[in-house]
């Protein structure tokens, strides 16, 4: 079904990044993977094209249309290219601002946002811990004061970005024993003592993003790199996570979107037992299945975009968006995978990387358990 | 996630057919159930109340809103008492008027639109023939020119309100060889010679909607009761499919998720093992992924009810949104059966008759197998 | 894959029971059906052909083979006929006649054991309650003892045989707080006083088969129809419960591959759009998927049949078998009905009977959501 | 349930495979992974030990049991720690000897089939092209007479142990027109003129096994390295593919099962919301049902391998194993993933390499559709 959803604005834009994807993504693409990162250049230049501003205030270089529709087509045009790159985009220019934006200083708001919408200050957000997985009201990670600094202590891991970052959200205990109630979020800014950084995490998919484990040993934060309110973190963590939820359906999606119309297009043209694989019945009826499967989707994701940008969207509709949109991803590119034969099977292939890639949508950003969980209590159950 | 797509105009009408059932339909279920059919004073107490008229201009006692929110409402409120009764209408209100209105001459307007509108002509659609299931361009009821007159052959079966239709548009071969451009649609009206009536067919779920075998013996149809040109109504029955189909959808739906809503309630009061069962994480989960499921179908069926009030809703559209919905719609019923263990086994529940009655609505319409060969052939496979 | 586990004197009682089923029930299904129970007749002309005493000794006139495959080929032969009938047979000769061979006393044997091996003591067993369902630990039906007897009240639900049975195992609690350690067995025959029948219960399918409601008020039960020691009931429940889910996993699997092999057939012979529509890739396919599925689950019910003859099948190895093949049975049957298109929902087709049969053999024996909870704590999770 | 097909030879070899992989795999895989390949030492010691000679007479040193439980013992020990190399070995050890031994003449015996037990010919077979897939009979190497040579020209891809292989078996076309009835088998050895290996394929899995593409230019192959009658190529595939089918069945499911073990153990000890993942009931039950997916699976194998133990597996039955325990295999280990959360996503982690590793299994040897295929040919459909 045809996407009722953007206007000429939204479509100007989506030109803007598809050029953007086209001059700076897809030619270096083959080089980021080999590195295993992506350079310092791939920021700036999606700063100057204003990429990376959408949540942030006009003042201080951003666009700040406060429209999802934006942030959607961003993701969308990115993820066709690099399921990676949205993501690592999506921690920088879609999830962490909001924090500063809503609860930082106006020091803050001066010393990060110019930086955050420029490229120039690569950002990250850590609350996974090694021990904790989806369970955030249980971190380890300390921060105690002393004068006016908090000294940080504890490790965060599979933070995306982590490598290259140069401010990281840190989520960590203030107030022991209060749980939920005792966490507090912390800009670390990269060189501060005892601020390290792991090797790189050694990934099924995504090998362009830099994931790492983060390391405090007696890390001298100071008072004036607090974010928000004290052991607020938790309920602030809580009030962001559905943006990251949308953002994780949505680029999951047309991510599976693109590589499916690929296949289609494969299906046409391979040929096996003298005709085109596409057009034997199984095939034919997998892909319609599959089509309506993402469409389907599509028109739920549309309305949760649409709901977000009204303020409306709740944290169970994000959890939903996000399990279900994530399920069907995974379900589209194993077929996807299959249908190339052989072929899906070497890295080479779009989609191969793109099996590889997809596989930790259903288990990032909250897991889709986690969101079921959600849901249920919703229900009352 | 909250449903945008109605207005003030729509919920009214909602709340009046909601009365209507509750009046008319709630507390004669049981007999009509035994009966095995709808009485004529369900038409007419329906005519009355304006549901029959929607596809009906105003000039012959019909509303005539063309808005198919209207009609969504309708089948929403009908499905949740009795998907029976939703799709008995359905082919009254929804799919037979069309054809008369678009195709039909100004006499048959004037002898049949007002009689649907009131309820006092009950009408059926004759397409499915024993030999063919949903292959229609190969039917073997012939009609054969004798005068002013046409003598029809042959027989039809799974015909929904077909003991009891006053009217019956019944496609026939009119040019033998000519495959799906052969066929002709006849208003065949009860007490016509040698037109009879096979007993009501004894069918899986749907008791009280009577299902009947047609057969026509030399039965001669005068030439004032061809509906529309000669040797065009297959084209004819393509054009208003999609909206039989996605009417199917919309019911199928609506039916599923009232039944749903009823088992969440189940489960918070039926207890197991000392707690209710919805509190085990298994029913949790399940109620989490059926009620997603339900909300992502609904989204999609809500932008095709949207489209198809715009006059664009594409015929593969419908046969996505009546594929999807109508498994959807199966899957959500049989988890609801195992939710309420022994008691859903038991014809007296209201889940036992929906898991029954809703079957069929993977089959009919066009099978959910035709619909993928028509989405898949739209993707040029 | 051949079956291996069957030598000549299983081939040859297959015959038996294949010509059983060929002369008494057959012919005689279609009013059995109507009048929604099995008559005496039905029981006495199996018990004459050896079909009732497989679990009796010989001395009381069975068979007492010790081998579950004899059990094995008569279930089978009995649910391609009709899966109720296994089902009540089940309970009668299989599952009921453990319980008095192997706890009852001499005079018991006796009195019992002869009858239900000739077909004139029809039997039952009364587990379930109407508040209850699987959890047989919190049995609400009372004994209380009153001299040389003990006196029953209460209520149970969903008992097989429970209209006609002359002999039903009652359940019910004789240490009130001892929950599954204060449960005991009792012999309740027909005409005890107080002993009563609810209607036979309208049910989804199987309607061949008589299932009831049971009340006991008041009814004084001898002492010596007590089975088994007083306060062992539930263990004694939870020995034989393995082999009742076995049984409903062997005649599901037999019921599930006839109803498949109809279908094969059926889709060699039914043409649509020109050819045979098991020539279409997606039937052909899915059928293929479905012999498999079949095949599959069919070694492994057959390792558990050989595993039992020899004593050795654990309890939690029953529960795979149950939950597996049942699901497997309505997976099968569900596929089979579409491919019967608009046929397979009418009542007088096999595949439509069989697939409202079959609903019930997730939920009975223990809900397949036990089986899984049975298995996962033999994992010890 | 318990297995019961092996005996105490099965088990002695079980250990001695067991004792080899702990002292030549397990300490060395690392090293292979990064090397993308297995040294010619592995294959050496192999020999010695024993492992390579199951297809090969004793008289060239092989073990020659006629007993497809040592191959299955050898497969099931190897892929519990590497699915890889346990595909490398069937290749070597299971897929290529059959035709040397049941075609090769005496001379070929002596030539190769010491070099194959004792693993100084690493051994490969060619049959995929990169225009075919699994469509065999439209070969398009040829091979041309030339005096008492044969000029090979044309190219082969995926090839297993292709970059290292001394010896090929080639399948090339020698009578044009004549399709599956023009194919001829070669044996191509490394050296020979015109052979080439292209680079070791990049693929999403499986980095020690060396996996090439193979090119033919006016490659000499001398008639005396013809195998088997000319012209008799693809029967001979065919004969011999059921074996390599079942192969690819039963080290797919012991490797999922190898990984499906640890999961259960992880579940145990990974603690979230303050108890072991393993004790929610989401978990349990998903853990239940895989197991008992997995022991359906192994029962139905078990069979399999007596069958073709005895000679009597039939291709369709070789199908069947194949697509079902590599659809199993597949479903098992994406399970896994989500269960390990964010560490499923590491490569160190043995359940994310096998989750890479796998997904090959349901498109090699035939894809699934192929087989699917097959079993529905041989229903009659």
């Amino acid at each position: 079904m045809r996407r009722r959803i953007f206007e000429t604005d939204h479509e100007d834009f989506r030109e803007s990044v598809a050029e953007f994807v086209k001059r700076h993504v897809t030619p270096n693409l083959e080089q980021w993977i080999e590195d295993k990162a992506l350079p310092r250049e791939f920021w700036t230049a999606a700063g100057e094209q204003g990429l990376l501003g959408l949540e942030v205030p006009e003042e201080f270089g951003g666009g700040y249309p406060e429209d999802y529709r934006f942030n959607t087509v961003l993701f969308e045009e990115l993820s066709k290219a690099s399921f990676a790159i949205s993501s690592c985009v999506g921690i920088h220019a879609d999830i962490v601002p909001p924090y500063i934006v809503k609860l930082g200083t106006p020091e803050q708001h001066q010393r990060w946002l110019p930086g955050i919408a420029d490229g120039s200050i690569i950002t990250a957000i850590a609350m996974t811990e090694p021990s904790g997985g989806s369970d955030l009201a249980n971190l380890r990670t300390t921060a105690v004061k002393d004068g006016d600094h908090w000294v940080l202590n504890g490790s965060k891991t599979f933070i995306t970005n982590g490598y290259s970052a140069d401010l990281v959200v840190v989520a960590a205990r203030t107030s022991p024993e209060k749980k939920a109630k005792g966490i507090t979020l912390f800009g670390v800014e990269a060189g501060m003592e005892g601020f390290e950084r792991g090797r790189k995490l050694d990934k099924v998919g995504q090998p362009e993003s830099d994931t790492a484990e983060l390391f405090f040993n007696n890390v001298r934060v100071p008072e004036a790199n607090i974010i928000g309110e004290l052991d607020t973190g938790f309920i602030q963590m809580m009030v962001n996570l559905p943006q990251e939820r949308l953002g994780a359906a949505v680029y999951g999606l047309s991510h599976a979107r693109a590589i499916l119309d690929e296949t289609i297009e494969y299906a046409k043209e391979r040929m096996a037992f003298g005709q085109p694989i596409g057009h034997f019945q199984h095939t034919k009826f997998l892909l319609a299945e599959l089509v309506t499967k993402a469409e389907v989707t599509q028109a739920f994701l549309d309305d949760a975009v649409m709901a977000h940008s009204a303020g409306e969207l709740s944290a169970v509709d994000a959890a939903k968006a996000k399990y279900w949109a994530s399920d069907v991803q995974g379900e589209i590119l194993d077929h996807c995978v299959q249908i190339y034969g052989g072929y899906g099977y070497m890295n080479e292939y779009r989609v191969a990387k793109a099996w590889k890639d997809a596989r930790v949508n259903r288990i990032w950003a909250g897991s889709n358990e986690i969101m079921k969980e959600l849901i249920g209590r919703d229900l009352g159950l």
